[in-house]
């Protein structure tokens, strides 16, 4: 194989920068891209904020885009919530295409979606193509990261997770859906409305967690959100955030398994002032045998995110046909040329 | 498959700690083992410490035994160099088996010894069995760590690792290899007679991650030796060391691609005394887009080099045939019951 042909599918905040990853690859090319509104119709590059053109037009109909394009893969960044984003899936898949996605709920969706996972897989399957969730998270801090560290161990018995991230990165659904910029009265309305939601995806991680690990989870548990205020006026490219509005969220989640806590996480996401330091961390600690205690710098959910998703291309090129997770594959490396892995799997 | 039925080839120091390991593993049957001089006869549980018979007495003569005994995979601890090990794998290979080793130089052995790695690769696809060398390093700190983390970014410019870590778990092997308990001037002798090695397998990891990430290597090149000498006198399990003498090496490896360092390595490996504080580390740090800087206390080479290997034997058992690396496998984890993870791959 020489080159792989890629469609992207969601052209906003996240898509632009899978778009922008996937032209520093070789062995891999555009020749198609799906969004809805006002991008349909315009010019990829210029959509994205490149200075030329890349020749591509933006098409509102999906179906019909997907069927009558000769692609391998789809890079797909809608929407977070799998019922949502499950009609794109099938029509990729349909249409005989592999597909990557940054739905969070795609990570491990077995346990929260049951029947929509065994139709994607089922239809992947018969169509010989591999469908995959990615991302920083689900994809890596709370789930692939503390699997890898425990290849490491000879037992395990308690893990904890954080994640503390900027969402500066992220297009105004993200923000949105946290409630960033709201006054608290709005912020609590909301909440209790059902309307903003944290981090998506820690049911997924820990259940991916106790897969691998081969663990019985009991449940798994998410705590009520908790609203950060700013101090400070904050400007983001698709928002302002005015001082002493909701500028963030704290999550936290857990596992139990014969009634003890053996999975616990941390989610924080904000947005920062200029000015202001940014407090980021991505870090697990095993309890176990050996002791592991990991930690970096956080990570942006934005290019970190839209990177997986582009890495993770020849993986799922030469995985099993069927849904796939991040698990189930080797891990997707910042490879430069594509078509040099297929050399690397005769 | 209910039953991964194993064999355990190589019974010293590292050796017991993966039949340790094994035991604690469900869906995983100790079926030979294979050592020589004074443990031959004598029953595995006994040779490895435990208070009970295993029922397995250690054989010395490997292919009899390989020849002769129903199982599926050879788990090999014995040396750290494939040309002396290759007679070893190639007999389990021949016999059926797939092959976990912890050799250091088969972590990726292909630019080192093409001949060889061809050989194995070529045989091991016609008996269908999969050979892998893992452990903590090969096969965790300086590469596939490293290439998990580059999954995260849009490039990778520059990647800087250390591993300073404590060598007391390992044997007299290990221990006679690095020269410690010598004087300065037995040592410095023993260096010039090529007697002495540091960390085996830099070669190897700095191979790896080139081929993850698509990069042409001009060369790898390892940097002298560096002794360091002990203030006080340390008594481990196999010898005593006495203050002056030298207890560790530290060496320094790198690669070269376009006339650029563009693979850093730092390996320590030293005993320490009782009352000494530990210093130890893991450490990546990747220049690129995101920066990642990711560091841990550092972990011995004994449980997380043994834990590796059994916990690779799922994804071993599942690959395809030939002679594989970490790179191309999904990550090991601390699965307890190892007749699940084929219940995931159906």
């Amino acid at each position: 194989m020489r080159e792989v042909k890629m469609i992207q599918y969601g052209v906003g905040a996240m898509g632009s920068l899978m778009v922008k990853t996937a032209l520093k690859r070789k062995g891999l090319r555009l020749v198609g891209a799906i969004d809805q509104g006002k991008r349909v119709g315009m010019d990829l590059g210029e959509a994205i904020g490149l200075d030329g053109k890349l020749g591509i037009s933006i098409s509102g109909d999906p179906q019909n885009l997907l069927r009558n394009t000769d692609a391998d893969i789809v890079l797909h960044a809608t929407v977070s919530f799998l019922d949502q984003v499950y009609p794109q899936i099938i029509m990729g898949v349909e249409a005989g295409m592999n597909f990557i996605s940054i739905t969070e709920e795609l990570g491990y969706p077995w346990y929260r979606y049951p029947d929509l996972a065994n139709k994607i897989d089922r239809l992947s399957r018969e169509r010989g193509v591999t469908v995959l969730g990615t991302g920083i998270n689900p994809g890596f801090t709370l789930d692939t990261l503390v699997l890898h560290c425990t290849g490491l161990c000879d037992e395990v018995k308690r893990i904890t997770a954080r994640r503390i991230s900027d969402s500066s990165p992220f297009g105004p659904n993200v923000l949105d859906r946290r409630g960033i910029g709201l006054s608290l009265e709005q912020w609590e309305k909301k909440v209790s409305e059902n309307k903003i939601t944290g981090h998506i995806g820690s049911d997924q991680s820990m259940r991916m967690i106790a897969a691998g690990l081969g663990w019985n989870l009991d449940e798994t548990v998410e705590m009520p959100i908790e609203p950060i205020i700013t101090e400070v006026t904050i400007k983001l490219p698709y928002a302002k955030i005015e001082k002493g509005t909701v500028c963030g969220y704290n999550q936290k989640q857990y596992a139990l398994m014969r009634e003890e806590k053996v999975i616990l996480f941390e989610n924080e996401g904000r947005v920062y002032g200029e000015d202001e330091e940014h407090h980021t961390e991505e870090s697990v600690h095993i309890e176990g045998n050996p002791e592991i205690k990991l930690a970096m710098p956080g990570l942006s959910g934005g290019i970190s995110t839209a990177s997986m998703a582009v890495n993770a291309i020849p993986q799922v090129m030469v995985s099993r046909p069927g849904l796939v997770s991040m698990k189930d594959l080797p891990n997707p490396a910042a490879l430069i040329d594509i078509g040099r892995f297929f050399h690397y799997c005769n």
